[in-house]
């Protein structure tokens, strides 16, 4: 019986090429594995899959896992993984994030590690079980530690990240990477034509913080500014997000990468906690916060503690 | 600032040996570690000390750490850390068991894999960073997977320790680890002048499985028939620890290593629920549970699930 393996919901680039990258390893080493996905895939992931020539092997859509057996890479939240999570065997967990509510019945696998990217472990992987990596899987690795590391500059990035992204190019080839990682965030910022829930939930995470639920999304763009004509839009739709989920906060992160920082849009039943968070007044729900790029590192372990 | 790097309450020679490997690990890449201990250190664990010469550097005593940096070693439960675990930063979890219920606020680096022993897993740590383990430390190292995988008896033992065991063995240039694990064995079935209590927690775990305290308790003996004048003993002690401690279930497993199997020793609330769990009736709340040599992966994931 074959082993799903897949990524947290609402997948960016590194769940989906996460997905693809370890399920190869996996079944290098005689473990039968299929990489699916939890949800749509973005246009940065598209870009990358295109990039490849990876479309048509792209992950199929599962959200139901009762009975498989899974490896998840890139959380270990419950609130991130399939409704039914609990009714399958997790064989395994890749990632880089803060230790989730998930737990076990039976021994586990964990390669969980304090870097910029869940690809850069699936690279230590590679290299551990002295496993090659083809030259599609390792451009796309590639580019999901690029996108997760906002090129290297996110605080996020370590030099473990660096090097997997300097070993991974030349083993695809591609010796300016730069340029690609402009040119795929550059597809990221497409805004025409979507929605404003499109681009709340584009790259969106609900975390369950000592039982209150805390949603965060983040856009990362190359200018913002072609947002500001669409802000009370956003919000409008922030507070729709609050109330349907039933959660208690809702924050967006505008983040610019060239400017190196971040507009944070609030929608919150106590906006004292999110000014405590962040030692800064909100202006009509909003804050500049300055040098922030990480979610996971500058938002999220400032935000918990309110919830304590 | 240092870093406290500790097993279990009720430390097993894995969780000693393990807080000496991976603080000195840690130490020769540049992270200042200190190895401490939750509890006494066990006849077994003595053994190994004194074996190596290392009795005088053994973990001390530290059951408090809020405030601290800590890594977690053979362990990921909240119910066997530290009572103020919450208040410490976990910087990493290295560990063989199913994932527990303990999460962090900020990213940290898990090394958890389905194997016989956490010792195994810091010797793949030792490999990955190519790092030299001194004799003394490999020795002892062998010693907590030997005990551990019941001389690689216990079916939770895996070629990786087996491969581990002979590594160490070159390094620390000890041939006939056999005669050295049976004699470790036959030091950890001392039972004279030990009370009833003693022995019932000798390596005892508490679980939280799904809200209800369950207690397992294991004596791992190279002849469980010296035990038969005291079960009485036992039983009437196991029914003190679980009101004493509200729990609703206390298990002690009487393991024979050379008979390869063990004498199953009850106080529940509810005996059905163990017996549904093993698909055996007990007869004086007793059972032998032939082949069972493991609580971790032959007890735990049968009990567990009658808890759901």
């Amino acid at each position: 019986m074959a082993t799903y393996v897949f990524g947290h919901t609402n997948p960016d680039s590194d769940s989906i090429i996460g997905a693809i990258s370890l399920s190869y390893l996996k079944n290098q080493l005689g473990e039968e594995c299929i990489p699916t996905r939890q949800g749509d895939i973005s246009a940065e992931t598209q870009f990358i899959l295109d990039r490849f020539n990876y479309t048509d092997k792209a992950p199929e859509l599962k959200t139901s896992v009762a009975g498989e057996s899974v490896y998840l890479i890139d959380f270990s939240d419950k609130a991130q993984a399939p409704k039914d999570i609990e009714e399958a065997t997790i064989l395994g967990i890749v990632d880089h994030h803060k230790l989730g509510d998930l737990t076990t019945d039976t021994p586990l696998e964990c390669w969980i590690r304090p870097i910029g990217c869940s690809n850069t472990v699936v690279k230590q992987m590679f290299d551990f079980y002295n496993v090659e990596i083809p030259k599609d899987i390792a451009g796309m690795m590639m580019c999901a530690i690029l996108s997760d590391t906002v090129i290297f500059r996110s605080p996020t990035c370590t030099k473990e990240d660096t090097k997997a992204v300097k070993e991974l190019s030349e083993i695809c080839g591609i010796e300016d990477y730069k340029q690609l990682a402009m040119d795929m965030f550059i597809a990221k910022s497409a805004v025409e034509g979507a929605s404003a829930r499109e681009l709340n939930t584009r790259d969106y995470k609900e975390f369950d913080m000592n039982g209150v639920k805390v949603g965060i999304g983040q856009l990362e763009m190359v200018d913002i500014s072609v947002l500001e004509p669409r802000i009370e839009e956003l919000m409008a739709d922030m507070q729709k997000m609050k109330e349907e989920g039933g959660l208690h906060t809702v924050l967006i992160l505008l983040t610019d990468i060239i400017k190196e920082g971040s507009q944070l849009l609030v929608a919150s039943d106590d906006e004292s906690k999110i000014e405590a968070a962040f030692g800064k007044s909100l202006e009509n729900s909003q804050a500049w916060l300055d040098g922030v790029l990480s979610r996971k590192k500058q938002v999220v372990p400032f935000v918990q503690p309110q919830f304590k």
